[in-house]
C-alpha cells in the first residue's frame, strides 16, 4: 500500500489527469491544476454544492475558474466528482477538434462549466456579476423561512487576473455593493509567464482588497486542505465578499519544473511526467483512476440530496407562494412572460401612432418603460452615463448596499467601469433570473470588446445599450465620435448589433434583443431624429434587420438606385428621393437596422430588398469599408475614413458630406 | 478694490474663463476646472517647469489633464500663463470646427497640450509612460553634475479615471518601478455623473495606492493654495511616485450648483453664471481678464530662465560629452540614425538570402535583433508574453526597480496589463527619445483597443506587436484565436496595420514602423511560415503594402484571376496556382501584408496590382467581409466568419477550408 494518503491521492488524481491529458494533447497548461489540486479539493469535496446528475439546477452554487488556461483541472474535477458528460474518452481527447475539453473551458461545451474563461480577469467579472444576481434573486424571492436562491459563488483567480484592470473594476464595484457571498480563492504562486511576478506586480493585493472593503484571508498554505477548509468556513460567515490568498507551488508535484513558469504552458515532457508518478507515488498508467479514487470524489450522491433539499423546499415555496414559484422558474429557464408578442406588438404599433421626433436614447428609454411593465427581469445600468445614456426608466429601484447588505433594486448605477460592467452583465445572464443591460457611450465599447466577443462565444444574453452613436454627439470631438465602432462592432461573429432610424426602429430593436438567445448590442442617437411613417407591413418588416422603406418612383426612368442608410442617415435618404427624381435617379431607401439580422435572413428576403444588378449607394457616419459587402465596387458611399472633428452635430455632418447636395452629386457619379 | 485676496482673483480667472467658453460654446464642463483652479495654480505657479515661449523644449515638465473632459482648465491655463499659440479668440470658439479649443484636448491641436485625453484613465497611464521616458532618459544620458533630463510628470485625474481598470495597471506598474518623479493630484470630488459616488466607489483610494507602493499624501484642501503646495513639495521628495488627495467641491464659486453632479457636464445658465460672478466679485465682461491678472500668471520670464538655465546645463554637457548630445538630441526629435536607409535595406536582403522557414514571431525576433543595433531608442516588452510573442532580443536588459529606484533597462515587463501598456506606450512615444514597442496575443488587442486609436488619432510613434495572428494558434481555442481582429484594426483611421507572410516581409513591415509618423500594429503568426522568394523590385515592392508575388501563367487562356492573400495564406495562394492553371484558370496571387498602406498608394499603383474587371478572390483566416472591398460583390472570399475551434493547428486550416483543393472549387465557382 501506498503511504500517501487517500486524501493526497484525491489531489494526485487532478495532478495525474491534468499531466497525462496535457502530456497527450501536447498542449496546454499543468502547472495551475497541480498548484491548485488541493484548493480544488477543499472547495469542491467540503463546501461546493453542486450535483453532477444535474448541472443546471436553479439553486447550485457557481464556480468560475477565472485563469481559465488550468482547463484540465475543471475538466478534471467535473470528471472526478462524476458528471456523466465528461467521460474519460473526452479528457483523452483534450484540445481536438469538437471533443468536450477545448483549450479554454467553454461554457455549453461541457457540462458544469458555467462560464468562458481564458480572457484574464473576465471569470472573475462574471463571477461578481452571478453573485450580484443571485443576492438579488434572493431578496426578490425568499420568503420567510423559504430560501429558494441561497448559494455562493466561488471564483479561482491567478496573478494574470489580478493584473488585469477589470479585477479592479469587478471587484471595487463587488466590495461596494457587499456582495458577501461571493469567495474568491486566488492562487498566489509567484509566477506568470515572463517569471517571477515580484519584478512586474509588486502589489500588496490584500491591502488593495482590503481597500476595496473585502474581507481578506492572508497567508493561507494552498496545500494544506484543512487550512483552504477552514478559510472557506470563515469566508461564508462574512458580511462581505472574501478573497483568500492561498501561498502555493506551481506545477507541484514536477520534481524538477514545480515552481518556475516552464511548467505554467507547457507539457512536462514524458521523462518529467514519469518522475512525476514516481514522486507522487502514482503507479498508474495514464487517465487510469483507482476505483477508490473515484468513490471518494464521487459527489453524486451528495449532489443528488442537496438537488432534492432544494427540491423539497421549493415545492413547499410552490405551495405557499405558486405565483412567485411559477414567475421564479419561468425567468431562471429565460422563458418570455406571457402574451410577449401581443403586448410588445401593440407597444410598437403605439409607438408609430405616436410618431415623435426624439432622439432614439430617449426613444429607448420609453421602450424600456414599456417593457418593465411586462419584464420583471430587466436589470439595468450604466457605467455612469445614466441621465446621457437614458437607460433608466419610471419605476427603475437602485441596487444599493446599506449596513445590512445589497438592497434589493433593479438598476445598477455600475461607475466609470465599462469592461467590469459588460463582463457582470456576462455574469449575470449566465446566472438566470435576470435580463441585464447597461449603457455607455459608443465609443467606449472599445473598453468592453472583448466582453462583448466573450458574450457573443457563449450566447450569453447581454443587452450592450450603446449611444451617442456618431458625429452627431457634437462638441465632445473625435475622442467621444464613433467612427469605425458600428462596422468593427457587426463583424463580431454571434453578435447581433442594432442602430435604430427612429421610435418605432427602437422599440423593435430592444424587442428583438430581449427575446434574442444571445447578446446584442442596442445603438442609439444622443440627437433627435425625425419620426418615419411606415404600413403595417413595413413595421412588420424591421425585424428582419433591413427592409424597403420607400420605393422607386416609377415615373423616373432613367435610373435606378438603391439607397441604403441607418441611424440618422434613414432621414437624409428620404430627403434625398425628391431630389434625385428630379436628376432622373429614381431611389429605393432601404433601411438596415441591423446587417447582422438581415444577413441571416432567406435568399429571397435579400434579393426582394436588395436586388442584384440595381446601383446602390450607403450612407452611414462612420467608415465605408464594411459598407462594401452591400454596395460592391461600382457602388457609393458616403462615410467617414477619418478621426471625427469638435463643433456642433450640425456642422459636422454638413462637414462630413451628410447632406442632400452631397447625395445626389454623389448619385449622378455612379451613372457617368 | 476688491477684498478678494490676488491669489484668489488669479484661480477665479479659471473659473471665468470656464464658464464664459462653457456658456459661449452652449456645451463642455464648468465643474471640474471650478474645482480644481487652486490645485492648478498651485502646480503651474509654483511647481511646473514649462516655457510658454516653447512648448516643447525637452526637459519641461509633463502636464496630463487626465479627466480631459475639464480641458476649458487647461485652455485657461495656457492662455493665462502665456502661451502664444492660444489668444482669447481661440478660447471664444471653444469647441467650434478647427479651433485650437477642442472638446477635449488633443495633442498636436494646442501648443502645450502634451497628450489627447477625455477617454478616462488612459492620460494617467500615458503619464506613467512619460515618467517612466524621464527615468529611463535620465539613468541613459545624465552624467555627473549635468542632469540633462531632471523634470516632473504631473497628472490630474478624477473619480472616473480612478474607477477604470487602467488606472490599476499603469499605477501598479508605476508603483513596482519606483517612478518617484510621477506625481498624481486627485479631484477626489465625490462626484460623478450619475451623482454621489459613495454608491459605485466606496474604495479607500489611499490605502489602494498605497499597497501599489505610492507615497500617498491624504485628505488635502484642494482650495487652499499653500496646502497644495506644501503636499507637491513632500511628493517630489518621495522615493516613489505620489498621490495627493485632494478634497475639492465640483463647480466651487457656482452658487446653487456647486457640490452637484449637473454642474459636471452642462453650461451653467446665464442666470447661474452672473450669480458666479457675484458670488467670485468678478465684475469683468466675458473674457475679459484684468491686465493685472494676467501679469500676475505669466509664465513667460519664469519659463524663458528655466529653459534658459537647461540650456546652458545642455551647452555645458555638449562640450564634454558631443556625442551623446547629439544622440540625445537626435532621439529627442524622433529622427532616425545615420544610414538607415542602407542598413535597413542590406538587412532586409539579408532576411531574403537566408531564406528561412520559421514563424514570423521569430522572425521579428530576429529584426528586432537587426534594429537594435542601429536603434538604442528601442524599447521592447510584453504584457507577459514575452517567450510567445518573441519580443525580447540578445542584448535586452529588462528594466527592474531596486531599493535604489530604476535601474536602466531597455525592455520592460508589462505583466498581464494590455491596455495598461499600450497606453504607457503612447505616453512614452509622446515624452520622446524611446520608440516603444509591446507585444501581446491578437486576440487580446481588444484589451487595449482605445489605446490604439487615441495613438492613432494622436499620431503616436507607438509600435503594437500582435502574435498568434488566427486559428493558426492551435489548441488554445476561440478565445484566443483571432477571427474579426485584423478587419476592425484596419477600420481604425492612421492606424497601419501589417501581417506578414514570411522573414522578409516581417523585416520590411518592422523597418516600416520605425519610420513611421503615427502608430503601426505588427501581427506575427504562431506557426512556421514558408519563405517566399521575390525578385529585388518585389522585395522594394513589400513597402507599398499589396504587390504582385507571382504573376498569371500566360499559357492558361480560359480564365484570368486575382487571389490576394495575407500572412499564413500567402504560401496557400502560392501553392493553388498550377492546380488552378489545371483547370483553366490563371492566377495572379497579390501578397497584401498591410491593406492600410495599400490604400494610401497612388492609383496607378492599385490599378497595376488589382485592374479593374479582372476576377478576384480574397483569401485571409478571418472575417470575409473587409475583402468585399477588394474583390466586390462578384468575387470570393475564403475566410472565417465564426469564432475558431480548440484543436492542433492543421487541422483547424483544413476544417475551415483553407486548402488548396477549396481553393480551386472555389475559384472555379467564380467563373460558372
Amino acid at each position: 500500500m501506498s503511504s500517501i494518503s487517500p486524501t493526497a491521492r484525491m489531489a494526485n488524481a487532478i495532478r495525474a489527469l491534468a499531466i497525462d491529458a496535457v502530456q497527450q494533447a501536447n498542449s496546454g497548461h499543468p502547472g495551475m491544476p497541480m498548484g491548485m489540486a488541493e484548493i480544488a479539493l477543499a472547495l469542491w469535496q467540503r463546501h461546493l454544492k453542486h450535483n453532477p446528475n444535474n448541472p443546471n439546477w436553479p439553486d447550485r452554487d457557481r464556480f468560475v475558474l477565472s485563469n481559465g488556461h488550468g482547463s484540465m483541472l475543471l475538466y478534471a474535477l467535473l470528471h472526478l466528482t462524476g458528471y456523466e458528460g465528461l467521460p474519460i474518452e473526452e479528457l483523452k481527447r483534450f484540445r481536438q477538434l469538437h471533443s468536450k475539453t477545448p483549450g479554454h473551458p467553454e461554457v455549453g461545451i461541457t457540462p458544469g462549466v458555467e462560464t468562458t474563461t481564458g480572457p484574464l480577469g473576465q471569470g472573475l467579472a462574471n463571477a461578481v456579476g452571478m453573485a450580484l444576481a443571485e443576492a438579488l434573486l434572493a431578496q426578490e424571492f425568499n420568503r420567510d423561512e423559504l430560501k429558494i436562491v441561497d448559494h455562493y459563488t466561488y471564483a479561482f483567480v491567478g496573478d494574470g487576473c489580478l493584473m488585469e484592470g477589470i479585477s479592479h473594476e469587478a471587484c471595487s464595484l463587488a466590495g461596494t455593493l457587499k456582495l458577501a457571498k461571493l469567495i474568491v480563492l486566488y492562487d498566489d504562486n509567484g509566477i506568470s509567464i515572463d517569471g517571477d511576478v515580484k519584478h512586474w506586480f509588486a502589489d500588496n493585493t490584500a491591502q488593495r482588497f482590503e481597500a476595496y472593503g473585502w474581507h481578506v484571508i492572508r497567508q493561507v498554505d494552498g496545500h494544506d486542505v484543512e487550512a483552504v477548509d477552514a478559510a472557506i468556513v470563515a469566508a461564508k460567515k462574512a458580511d462581505k465578499p472574501t478573497l483568500i490568498c492561498c501561498r502555493t507551488v506551481i506545477g507541484k508535484g514536477a520534481p524538477t519544473k514545480a515552481g518556475g513558469h516552464d511548467v505554467h504552458g507547457s507539457p512536462l515532457g514524458a521523462a518529467e511526467v514519469a518522475a512525476t508518478r514516481i514522486a507522487l507515488d502514482w503507479p498508474f498508467a495514464p487517465f487510469v483512476i483507482p476505483d477508490e479514487v473515484y468513490a471518494a470524489w464521487s459527489m453524486r450522491e451528495t449532489g443528488a440530496r442537496a438537488e432534492a433539499d432544494w427540491r423539497a423546499r421549493f415545492d413547499a415555496y410552490r405551495a405557499k407562494y405558486p405565483q412567485q414559484a411559477a414567475e421564479f422558474m419561468r425567468r431562471m429557464k429565460g422563458e418570455l412572460p406571457a402574451h410577449w408578442s401581443e403586448t410588445t406588438r401593440a407597444f410598437i404599433a403605439g409607438a408609430h401612432a405616436k410618431a415623435e421626433t426624439i432622439a432614439t436614447r430617449k426613444a429607448s428609454q420609453q421602450t424600456i418603460d414599456g417593457l418593465a411593465a411586462i419584464l420583471p427581469e430587466l436589470l439595468g445600468g450604466s457605467a455612469d452615463l445614466t441621465g446621457s445614456n437614458l437607460t433608466n426608466w419610471k419605476t427603475a429601484k437602485p441596487v444599493r448596499a446599506t449596513e445590512a447588505g445589497l438592497q434589493f433594486g433593479n438598476y445598477i448605477n455600475y461607475g466609470v467601469r465599462e469592461f467590469g460592467m459588460s463582463a457582470v452583465l456576462n455574469g449575470i445572464a449566465l446566472h438566470g433570473g435576470y435580463r441585464p443591460f447597461g449603457g455607455t457611450f459608443l465609443t467606449f465599447s472599445d473598453y468592453s470588446r472583448n466582453a462583448l466577443r466573450v458574450a457573443a462565444l457563449m450566447k450569453a444574453r447581454s443587452i450592450f445599450v450603446f449611444t451617442h452613436d456618431s458625429i452627431g454627439l457634437g462638441e465632445d470631438g473625435p475622442t467621444h465620435q464613433p467612427v469605425e465602432h458600428l462596422a468593427s462592432l457587426r463583424l463580431i461573429p454571434q453578435l447581433d448589433v442594432w442602430r435604430a432610424a427612429d421610435t418605432v426602429e427602437t422599440a423593435v430593436a430592444w424587442v428583438q434583443a430581449v427575446a434574442r438567445q444571445g447578446p446584442s448590442c442596442l445603438v442609439f442617437s444622443r440627437q433627435n431624429l425625425l419620426f418615419i411613417q411606415r404600413s403595417e407591413t413595413q413595421i412588420e418588416h424591421i425585424a428582419k434587420g433591413g427592409y424597403v422603406l420607400r420605393d422607386w418612383n416609377e415615373e423616373v426612368v432613367a435610373h435606378k438606385l438603391i439607397v441604403l442608410a441607418t441611424g440618422s442617415e434613414v432621414e437624409l435618404a428620404l430627403a434625398a428621393i425628391e431630389p434625385l427624381a428630379r436628376v432622373g435617379i429614381a431611389a429605393r431607401v432601404v433601411s438596415m437596422p441591423s446587417t447582422t439580422v438581415f444577413d441571416r435572413q432567406e435568399a429571397d428576403w435579400r434579393e426582394y430588398v436588395l436586388p442584384k444588378g440595381v446601383m446602390r449607394l450607403a450612407l452611414e457616419a462612420g467608415v465605408s469599408d464594411y459598407w462594401r459587402k452591400y454596395v460592391g465596387l461600382e457602388g457609393g458611399v458616403i462615410g467617414i475614413d477619418t478621426f471625427g472633428e469638435s463643433a456642433p452635430a450640425a456642422t459636422l455632418f454638413e462637414h462630413f458630406g451628410f447632406t442632400v447636395e452631397n447625395i445626389v452629386e454623389q448619385a449622378r457619379a455612379l451613372f457617368i
